[in-house]
This record gives structure tokens, sequence and C-alpha cells, in this order.
């Protein structure tokens, strides 16, 4: 792998050496301090995402890797707005060893690698992939759980429009025996395209017309927001699932919530302090995850 | 003291100490190079403050930390604009070992330290505290005359809306024998509940009719801009006093002329080659006094 | 020399120091990684220039000097807009030890000087002096041919507005025994008071009138971008010369195809993998040149 566009691009055995790194990174996090000393990094934002930024740049760090940064790429020059990308591209890695890129246009990452002599870590943007909110969603489970196969998660919320919800179970199915649950409003339903891929993958997919439906025994229930911004509301039914304490009462004590964040209603605060409620985690994982990525994309060789 | 939210925070005992460890760090600072090595300091700023987010930064970095920046905060995210300021507060401090908040709500940092794992630093905002700046004030008055107690200090300017000189005389009150001489126009006055304060802990408050009424021998000068943004001008009385070196003339040797800066037209530019015009100094002293902050916060052992 | 405002603090002696010290930095870059390890540089544009910043952070950092910065200066404060630029530098310069200004005034960074303790470097802005732009242009002639003097250069496009043109064919005046050629649209003529100080350095300055005329021998095609923004349209002819496949067929092996970026359409993209199209090339070559320089007007000592 020389990029990562795409969650595509996954394998079992790719994403296990991708934990196995994190775990370690997350022990002992000082062996690691030094490994990408003679590296720098630039983050190439073309539209805010502070949270991811600042994860990718504290991952940076921890390695060593000297930073450059900008969270506003739209202004490369004060001269052309809108300077074509791969020129940008072939500029910026002018000035460092590999580029993380979040781009407004869903394609931007895939067509950077046509160009590119760095590596490309695409950071999400438009409505296209996220990759590395799927390896955190899934590096989450992994570390709560010690395995993904064997798996059941129940995925509630905007199952039409969340990109988040659509890489995380196309990397579910990489994993055997998983079983996935899916609720939502109508209206808000998972595409008929994604239930196809499962099911041609051999993963179970079980869409529930209501919330009680869902085993009081999943392993995850992995909430998400409603994208407002895409739908029309009268398209859309009332009812949306809010997570509160009394609903978590039914659900065992093994059963993970996790969420992307940024939340709205959808999960009480009053939950935030459930022991099962690990979204701050999850979010600090991709710290770890990021880290492990970028030693990974960048050669270091990795050692205790 | 694990967070600094606000300057009643502050003992006579505990600015004595990051006296001593900015002292230190100005004469000698190459023995604090690496002291936070470990360590990522975020900078997480709601509204814009150049200086202070960059004196912070600069503060950070010769430490030895690593920095994660955002002067930009309200763009958390490209989806949820507003974010809870406790989420944000969760997912950064998963990044971080402390927090550097600039918020435009006065009560967001003391907000934030209901979640907080990690150190907070309220590094100003709105209309409320800003504790560094009381910080740099003290230690810069502490730097040239070697102590407080005993100083005389007239506060000019707009002392009704300036938070900067609030800070700074409900701190001086932690000093014995402090004189504090105050003058305005007419509108812009010490609210009586500051005097009220300084009085109940024997600090004596002279509220002063005209300039001449100050006595030539005042430790300290420190003047303030009027915060136009937040009066009405047909309220203020016209007369703002301008300090020129006409007026400095009347002063002793050892009278310094401090201000917090930015200034308007209240201090002549034509006075900033006097000796005793030190607000450059006073802006200075911010790096170290946040350098022996952050060292104090960050729990560092420090020896010589 | 203290700061660079102004490509004509340049003499022949002292870019070849630089040229020396830069080829130095891009064979032997680890040579160089701390070597201003105890040293804070801070960014300071007025203005966006991201890839001018993100050239100038790498190399502070590839240095190992900390970096602080501000895309966004126009805002140094919440309550002051557009404070004098004096007290800035002088607030900045007592953060740090060097200060990279780019301004939207042309005499901001001469301004600068008068009061900064600081070595302060010009980096670019308004329409005035962008003397690292200069630097890295002479610099690829340099490395390419391992001399200037002697060099045959054509200038293309904007003779009238473009800066760098102005500055490149200033700094090349240093040299023996050069011949630059001009071709431009109707309008866009180098201005006289550039040829008579060519003139009167012994610098033949040819204005073609087709670009047909221009040798297929020159050294150097150095082509720039129409500031569509500082002209009427009613004034300039057509027929703006675009370089493509076709096009440079004519030229010889040896001939260097240089561009200051961005570029609009004046160089079309199936140039771009022809080895004598070297912009990119150039465009990195501002890493090591800027490298050199922070080195030498920080006074670091270097040696092998």
């Amino acid at each position: 792998m020389k990029h990562l566009i795409s969650s595509e691009q996954f394998t079992a055995g790719l994403l296990h050496e991708l934990f196995v790194l994190a775990d370690q990174m997350k022990s002992h996090p000082r062996d690691f301090d030094d490994i990408l000393k003679h590296k720098v990094v630039a983050t190439l934002f073309y539209e805010p995402s502070t949270r991811t930024r600042l994860s990718f740049e504290s991952a940076v760090q921890r390695l060593g890797a000297k930073l450059i940064s900008t969270e506003n790429a739209r202004e490369m020059s004060s001269a052309i707005k809108g300077e074509n990308i791969l020129d940008s591209i072939r500029v910026v890695q002018g000035y460092c060893d590999a580029i993380i890129l979040r781009h407004y246009e869903n394609d931007a990452a895939r067509k950077a690698t046509e160009v590119a002599s760095v590596p490309i870590i695409n950071a999400g943007g438009g409505t296209g992939e996220h990759p590395t909110q799927a390896l955190l969603d899934l590096y989450t489970i992994y570390s709560f759980k010690q395995k993904i196969s064997g798996s059941k998660v129940a995925v509630l919320g905007d199952l039409k429009n969340g990109r988040t919800i659509h890489s995380l179970i196309k990397s579910l199915s990489l994993y055997d025996d998983i079983e996935i649950y899916g609720f939502s409003r109508i209206g808000l339903e998972m595409p008929a395209e994604y239930i196809s891929y499962l099911n041609s993958r051999q993963v179970s997919y079980h869409a529930v017309s209501s919330f009680e439906e869902i085993p009081g025994t999943v392993d995850v229930l992995y909430h998400t927001r409603t994208q407002t911004e895409r739908i029309s509301d009268e398209k859309v039914s009332s009812g949306e699932i809010i997570i509160d304490r009394e609903v978590m009462k039914r659900f065992s004590d093994a059963t993970l919530l996790m969420h992307p964040l940024p939340r709205n209603q959808e999960i009480a605060q009053e939950v935030d302090f459930d022991p099962r409620a690990i979204y701050f985690k999850q979010s600090e994982n991709g710290l770890f995850i990021r880290m492990a990525l970028l030693t990974s994309l960048l050669g270091a060789t990795v050692g205790r």
C-alpha cells in the first residue's frame, strides 16, 4: 500500500498489522518518539475538519515528524483561486514526505495519486470515502473485543447518507461470521447497493422495522447523526431513536455504544458516563491507528 | 492547581514560585529545552487572538512539547456548527496533554474543567477572565522591582470595561501595603464592586479626578485603551489622557509605564524609546511566565 | 546582511555562498537537522500565500527550529483591527528569533526593520519585492547550469506587472555576459525603467515582437501568468503565447522551461513531463535556498 484513498484497499491481514502496531503505540508510546524524525508531513485541508486535522497532527508529531499545515488550502495563492489540485500537490510534495488531504471533491485524493511522488492519505471530504474513520472504528471494536470476526453490529441513524456507516459495513465484510442489524426512520434506510454488497460476501443484513427488534446481546450499537444538510424533512418519518439511560438498560454489559462524532441529540449526554459508551475512546483510538498508518506508509522500520 | 481558569486562584506563594521559575527560564533557556519533550499541547481558539496564541505556542515549543493548533475552533466540524464545547474538549483531550482555550463565552473554560482529564488553561475571551495577562503583568512588576508588596500603582484609561485592570488590581490585593490610584474620564470609572473588593482587603484605592493628582513617584503607570466597542460615546466625557514625552517628565526615573497592548493613541509612539516604557518587555515576559505555568501544570520535574 | 527585504541586497558573492550551502543541504539534509535547534521562527502572513508559507515552514523545521505561525495576521487582535505593524513586529519578536513577513503593503517589510531586533525576511506581498522568489529562480538556473554568467534568458507573459520577472532580471544583471529576450502581448511590455536599468549594467535586452524571434538556443524560457487582476482587457492585445509540446520542439535540449507558479493555461499540462519543464523542481529548490537563507541570517555555524 503506497497511498490510502479508500477503505476498499483494506484486507484483514493489513488491518491486523495496523491494529497490532497501534496497540504497541498505545502501550509504549515512547518507543516511537523518533521513528519519523527526518520526515515532514503536510496536512492540506480544503474544508474545515478540525478534529480530524488535530488527530493527524498529533499523530505526526508523536512519531517525531515535522508538520506543515493549512486548514485553508482553497487559498493556496492570492493570485489564482481554485488552482488545479494536481499542481498544488506537485508543489507541496516538494516540501514534504507525505500529504494528508481533505478535499470537498470526492475524487480529489484519488486524482492526487496520479502525480504523487509521496504517500497521499485521504482524510475524507465531500460525500465520499473517509478511510481512517473506518480504520478507527474497526480498531476500536478490536481493542475492546480482541477480535472482529463473529461480531453482531447494529447500525442506527442515517443509514442512507452516512458514509461512515457505509465504509464500516463494507470493512466488516472482510471478517467471518458477521451479522448486521439496521434500524432507521423511513426515508433513511440502507441503500440496496450496500445490502447486495453484504449479501455477496455472506454477511447477514437484517433490516428491522422497530428498534425493539435489535437483540440486547449485540456487540456494537453504532449510532450516527441525521445528515440534515442532505435531506428534506418531508421525506423522513419522525421518531429518531434517542439513546438514553433507559434505552441502554435493555443491552448487555458487553454491548459497546459507538458514534463517529460530532453528535446532535441522538445520544443523550446522561449516557456519557456509562462504561459501555465508548465514543470518546473511539475518537482517541484515531490517534493511535493514524500513528500506525503513517508509520506503515512512510516505511519506517519499527522494532522494539 | 490543576487548571488555570481565574486569577482568583492565585496566592502570593504560588505566584512567587512561578516568578522564580520564569526568571530561571529567562536566564538559562537551554536548561528547559526538553522538559516537556513527551507532551503534546493544543491551542483551541474560538476567537482570534494572534499575539496570545503565538506567545503560548512559542512557550510550548521552547519547552520541547509538540503543538497542535487551531485559530478557528468554531469550525470544529463541517457538519455541525456550534458543537457542544464539552464534546469538543473530550475529543481534543484524546489527542493531547493540555488544552489552552480561548472562547467567546466567559464561562467556557470553567465548564471545560467539568469534563477535562488534562489541564485547561484559560487564554481569555469574552468579557471575562484572562488570568495569564494578570500573571505577566505581576511578573513584569516583580522582575523590574524584585518585589510587589509596597507598590504604588496608577491605573488609567478604561477602568470600567478593562478586564485586564480588574484582574490586575484583584491580584495586587494579595500583597501587603499596596496603594492604587485610579484616573479615567467620566463614564469609565472603576466599578464600585472592585473598590469594595480592594477595601475589604486593606488596599487603599484613590479615585482621583485629575491626572495631576497622581503622584510623580508611583511605581507603575498602567494605561489601557478605551474599549470603544463596548461603550456609547455620549456617555463618556472627552479628555482621554495621552501619555507623551511631556507627560512622562513629571514621573520619577523608577516609574514603569505599562500597557497590555494593543494600544490606540493613548500612549504616543515617541515614548517607546523612553527606558521607563516597558510594554514590549511586559509582552515578552508573557513568554517566560507562560513557560513557567505550563511546566507547573504539566507536572514536569524542574531541576538544574 | 541582517534582514532580507529586497533583491537589490544581493551580490554575486552572497548568492554564490547561498547556492553552495543550498547544494549541501540538498545532498546531505541530515547534516543540518539540528543547526537551528534552539531557535523559534515566526511566519506572519497578512495575506494568504500557502505555498510560500509551507515552503518556509518546511525549511524552518528541517533545520530543527521551532515554528509559530499565522496565516491570518490581519486579526492580530479581536480588539483592534489594523494595529500598527510596528507594534505587531515588536510584540512578535519577543516570542521568536526571526520573522518571515508577508504583507499586502509593499513597504511593510522595510518599515519592520526600523524596529526589528530579530532578522526580518520579506516573503512578498503587494506589488513589491519577493526576494526569495528571485533567489530560488537564480538558484535553479545555477543548479542546472552550474553557472549563471553567460546565460541567455527569454522572459514571457506579463512583463509589465510581474514582480517576479522584474526581480529576476535585476538579479541577473549581477552576472557577466547576460542576454535577455522579452516577448509579450501589446500592453504587457517591459517598463522602460527596467530596460534602462539593464542597459546601465551592460545587459542586452532584446524586445522582440514575435515569439519566433526568440532563439531556439536560449538557456532559459521563463513564462509567467497574466496578472488579470491588475489589467483591463481592452488595453491588452490577444495572442498570449501558450507553451505546448509543439512549441517546445523548436528549443534545444538544454533549454530550461521555468515558471514561478501558480499557472493558468500559459503552459499546457502536456508539457509537464518534458524533462526541460522544471517548474516543479524550481519550486522545490525554494525549500533548499530558504534553508540556506535562514541559516545565514540566523548566524548558525555550518560545518561538515
